[in-house]
């Protein structure tokens, strides 16, 4: 629809000039808020992206054309030569495709079967890291655990030459996901032979959960595959029927060298401070499953479409404002250490970092962690110092242009694992939130699809980064100032 | 907890003989309604069902020890004899396990996959009755079509040597099986080699839903596989950008000769009337996948554990109050056509036959189909004939006893597929309906779990089973009289 475009296009660069002209007159006795400083920009900014389409297309793009992202892959690379080239073509003042060595794991061909009682197929999803079984596969009966606690106190011989089952309740992602991470080697110090963990979710259609495994440094590396809590759940009534089960998995997975792949980089530089930088994004690179839509692919279309419409409009912040792609977050966080450790010295003028990594659904505001030195926790929160204090009350200034949108709460505790490494150096962390409430159903899936992205959760979203990115790089004075 | 459950009978015991009691005190000036007559009745039955135990458990050893049970599977054939047995054991006045020759398909192994652009699994399930691939399996391009009318608008050419995909759009069960049942057929009759079919369902977790397909006479039979409709969307998304995906499906699929099978009776002997019959249960057959514990195990269990509560309270209808475990529902009817021809003239004394095959979610009463020659409609509803309002009265009566447990509900139409070829004789016939929130979430999937089965949910349903049978069994006068 060129033409209904390009008066929205019109009427919104009469809007900018309007607010151009408006903070000289806006000088009075007592400075004004940034509420008040910046609302018509927020108006164009938000009525600009509440009614884009060029977002939509490319996250279409995106996750139908191109796929799933994982690490080493050639869909990860695609996707970044074809970001990197379509931002070129967009005119920012830089585009950057910085070089990352990555991991590059390769999950080939899996399956898992119950051969005793009744053969059936498992639906199953090999864990990233995992190393790979014999060709032959490995048929063993399976020993069945509710906790590390009820692993340890099996007598080893219970455990010797078996697959040990972690069928653990649900108890939110960060309690039941130390099972994907650790479960092998603490299965394999016992003398398992495989580990098999209950996917890391609530709510599942018979639906298994990869994410990353690790093996601890003295445990035998064993091969570990996420199965459905259905399965889970029934192997737990079988060993409690005292009913032996026998289970066969079969996974070519292996870790191949390190491969190349890159940070993208894309910024319309400061027009008074350009040394400055407010930096924003997601991860580009997702499992290979599913078309990482949620996590992270619409991030990052919201974050590189809120610079794209910043452009359109014509604004110019004081301070450079940054989107960033990070590469390898699943499975290395070698996008995010790369960055950091390009910056050397520069870090000290990051004035925040914003990272949106806990899918589209539906945005209510942005959480923030403001004490130096903090990590990269998504959950983390604590009593806010002084400063910090300071800094959230312009935060909420900021957040008060969002609330029209549903999306102005600004709360203390946030990040990123991407901006972990900036956060550690002192620089404010901001994590975009949202409700929240089925993201873990699609988190690592086959259904993390763009079918599950509402369109107007993207606007809303490209919406609010496109107003706290531009607002943090052009207020007067720096986040963190006193 | 046998001392609890002693007491528990021992005070059922005591409110069932004042309750035996009663019917001679409340003959005064108006005849009684059912709902007086039976008040004392439905809530020792009531009582007892959400005490019982004894329903879950046997629920939990169809499910987790059997499994799933498709017609000609060993698992059905242990299934039923495990039921027969358990029933004699339980001292009912007859048990019969009824012979019914089954069609007996077999899935083997299966597997789809993306072959262009990006290597990838699939997720799919073979439809019930579908002839397989070859070994090497089918490798084509896809051809995608959202409905029938855009299947016949093609060019031959267009389809011909192609997988034609059904990315149909979600217009509720009814009609979106439609694609699932002839998809196949209408692509072969095109030229097609395989068809691959969105699957029914509302809500997917990347989910793919089996069911039975059937082959016309007039066209070639190919492959047909369910898809999740991730995976539909997605291949519709890439048609739309025209770009070309490859897919190669490999299934083992075959049909063998009809196997052995039985429908599983059990029944209390009517102690006025024993050639009248009210006869209950469900399907005790399901796919072969998931446990078939909402599709239908769990009814089979509510229908005989209410037949077995009745009989623990020492209660004797007057007509026999029979439960029948139907075979083959799923991809034949074979079970319901069985037992109705064995039947023979004797139709005519079923005095009303009630169907549970709509998942055991939350209850909410029953729908009624009572006019003569009615078809075996779930989803059927007409205005009521004089004679249909009498009975419909009579059902609200009864149905007024489970108001207490939020079951009361007399609609018009209902039935079910096993009581079909009774109803076409003019049997009044009854549907146990619930909410369905999530039903078609389960069907026909490997999430179709006990973990997806309340226990609540059991309870009720096996209280409104007994009340509803028992009372129909034994009310003056037969449901459908003048």
């Amino acid at each position: 629809m060129p033409s209904t475009r390009s008066l929205a296009l019109l009427s919104l660069l009469v809007s900018v000039s309007l607010v151009l002209s408006k903070p000289a007159e806006a000088q009075s006795a007592a400075p004004p808020s940034l509420t008040e400083l910046y609302k018509d920009t927020a108006g164009a900014l938000i009525g600009a992206a509440l009614t884009d389409d060029e977002g939509w297309e490319k996250l279409t793009y995106l996750t139908t054309v191109i796929g799933n992202r994982l690490s080493g892959s050639p869909q990860l690379e695609q996707a970044i030569q074809w970001a990197g080239q379509s931002m070129r073509r967009e005119g920012f003042d830089k585009v950057v495709l910085q070089p990352v060595k990555v991991p590059h794991w390769v999950r080939g061909k899996e399956s898992a079967q119950v051969v005793v009682p009744h053969p059936r197929a498992l639906p199953m999803l090999g864990l990233g890291n995992s190393v790979g079984t014999p060709p032959e596969g490995i048929t063993a009966p399976i020993v069945v655990v509710k906790s590390f606690d009820e692993l340890k106190a099996l007598d080893d011989k219970a455990v010797q030459g078996k697959i040990v089952v972690y069928a653990v309740p649900w108890e939110g992602y960060g309690k039941t996901v130390q099972y994907r991470g650790r479960g092998a080697s603490e299965a394999a110090r016992k003398g398992a032979v495989a580990a098999l963990v209950r996917s890391a979710t609530g709510n599942s259609l018979a639906t298994p959960h990869t994410g990353a495994m690790r093996y601890a440094q003295d445990a035998p590396k064993i091969p570990a595959a996420a199965i459905t809590p259905e399965d889970a759940d029934w192997m737990r009534r079988m060993a409690e029927a005292g009913r032996p089960v026998t289970v066969k998995l079969t996974m070519e997975a292996k870790m191949l060298p390190d491969a190349d792949s890159h940070n993208v980089i894309a910024e319309i530089a400061g027009s008074e401070f350009p040394d400055e930088v407010v930096v924003m994004g997601g991860h580009f690179d997702s499992w290979d499953v599913g078309q990482g839509a949620h996590d992270d692919g619409a991030s990052c279309i919201a974050a590189w479409q809120a610079l794209a419409l910043i452009k359109k409009l014509g604004l110019h912040p004081k301070r450079t404002l940054r989107v960033v792609l990070w590469t390898n977050e699943e499975n290395g966080l070698r996008g995010g250490r790369a960055y950091r450790k390009a910056l050397g010295d520069m870090v000290k003028n990051h004035v925040a970092a914003i990272e949106m990594d806990g899918g589209c659904e539906r945005p209510v505001g942005f959480g923030a962690s403001l004490g130096a030195g903090r990590g990269g926790s998504e959950e983390g929160s604590t009593t806010p110092s002084p400063a910090a204090e300071r800094m959230l009350s312009r935060l909420r200034q900021i957040g008060a242009l969002l609330e029209g949108i549903g999306a102005g709460s600004i709360t203390s505790g946030g990040g990123g694992a991407d901006i972990g490494p900036l956060m550690r150096e002192g620089v404010p962390g901001l994590a975009l939130r949202t409700v929240m409430e089925h993201y873990f159903d699609w988190h690592h899936t086959d259904a993390d699809t763009l079918d599950k992205v509402d369109p107007l959760n993207l606007r809303r979203a490209t919406a609010m980064l496109a107003v706290m990115g531009f607002v943090l790089a052009d207020m007067p004075g720096r986040l963190g100032d006193q």
